[in-house]
């Protein structure tokens, strides 16, 4: 069968085409970012962002000082639900933006929080685009290893084992999990907070446990688990070092 | 008790003493560093460094480019071995040598491969000098985002859980982790290949696994883990992705 995009290879050759670059952008305070992720956003012909509908981008907030004038933007609209398909159909949305974009010879930066290949939203422009384009992926920062440096406390050691988890996992999963490392990144924390924090009392650890909200970004916010604030944001994370002192 | 640092808290005062830095540069590709890190790095006044005894400094090579003229360097001498009291005693020397710079008012850029907190030797300075100055952690991306990036795999997406395994554990603690997880990254593959192979094997996995050796360096090689070579270095890495296809 000869689809449309064989077509237009045809036509253009896929060297003509232009590359896709999923660039991580870190955390969020702009500095994180890597020197390429600012070179090839300073260069891009046009960037592309998720932003949610009629919301600002965080993403293209972070990259903003970066951004040439004249360059073109493409933004992802991403509804406000939390069902699948309506996500999933604004990336089919997107691609297609996008692609139409990338067959006329442009470069297109596509902005992640984070890095792309870490819980971002990249990956489902890449599993749409992949096998018809050439991608580049330019990790970044993740909140992880942001979270670990604002805390103070170092995350894994020697032959220490690290589990991150999704804070919507249920009561059991986590409670297993916590137990079979020595370090544990908790993301997505927000309305799970008080389900996290009864598993992590349960285990005596509720001392080893800090609590970090937005971290890099100005209304930061770091404690220990015990003192966190009722409401979390979906952007935050518990981190629990279980690990013996580095000292010896 | 007062010690000897106490004494010397009085007579300078501890805000007159300089900043220690722990600056993450990431995995290799010196492009792969953040802004911060090379602004820290260009205008430091004593930049610091781990290096084998009488061998060359990974970590000095990576940020070579961003160094100043006329920057002050202490090189923490590692010795050749794998016994953990000379190398804690390398740090006490390392540790002495940064606080008499700290203590005459300099500021420290310590350059730390990949992540200062994610398996970093960082973590053993930062226990010594951590309670007596002032220490700022800049995060940097790890090899795990670099290699994820370079093998073209999404690493974890909604969620799943993620792992991340030191080579050197035993068979059945490897079997065991890597059935809690839907991701899995195996760090400090090294002389551990063929046993983490043939674990990866016995689960049926190998199909899912990428091998990854010096992400991002000039002399990188990224393959399936079937086709992994016999011998591979400390800086490898085998990647495991289990998920599903993040389309929908």
């Amino acid at each position: 069968m000869t689809t449309e995009t064989d077509l237009r290879l045809e036509c253009l050759g896929k060297e003509k085409a232009g590359v896709l670059y999923g660039v991580g952008l870190g955390p969020g305070d702009p500095e994180l970012m890597t020197l390429r992720a600012a070179r090839l956003i300073g260069g891009a012909d046009v960037v592309a962002y998720p932003a949610l509908v009629g919301g600002e981008s965080l993403a293209r907030s972070i990259a903003a000082e970066f951004i040439s004038d004249g360059t073109a933007e493409i933004v992802v609209e991403i509804p406000m639900t939390a069902e699948r398909p309506p996500a999933q159909a604004a990336y089919d949305v997107g691609a297609a933006l996008i692609s139409t974009a990338l067959w006329a010879g442009k470069d297109v930066v596509y902005l992640c929080e984070g890095d792309p290949f870490f819980y971002g939203s990249f990956m489902y422009l890449h599993a749409r685009l992949s096998s018809d384009f050439q991608v580049e992926v330019v990790p970044g920062v993740t909140s992880v290893a942001a979270c670990a440096a604002r805390s103070g406390r170092p995350l894994v050691a020697r032959n220490e084992r690290l589990m991150v988890l999704p804070g919507p996992l249920s009561e059991d999963e986590l409670r297993i999990r916590i137990e079979g490392a020595e370090s544990v990144a908790i993301m997505k924390v927000g309305r799970h907070l008080a389900k996290i924090r009864r598993v992590i009392d349960g285990l005596g650890l509720v001392d080893r446990a800090v609590y970090i909200e937005r971290a890099s970004l100005p209304n930061e916010v770091v404690c220990p688990l015990a003192e966190a604030p009722e409401n979390a944001p979906y952007f935050s994370m518990i981190l629990l070092t279980k690990g013996a002192d580095p000292w010896l």
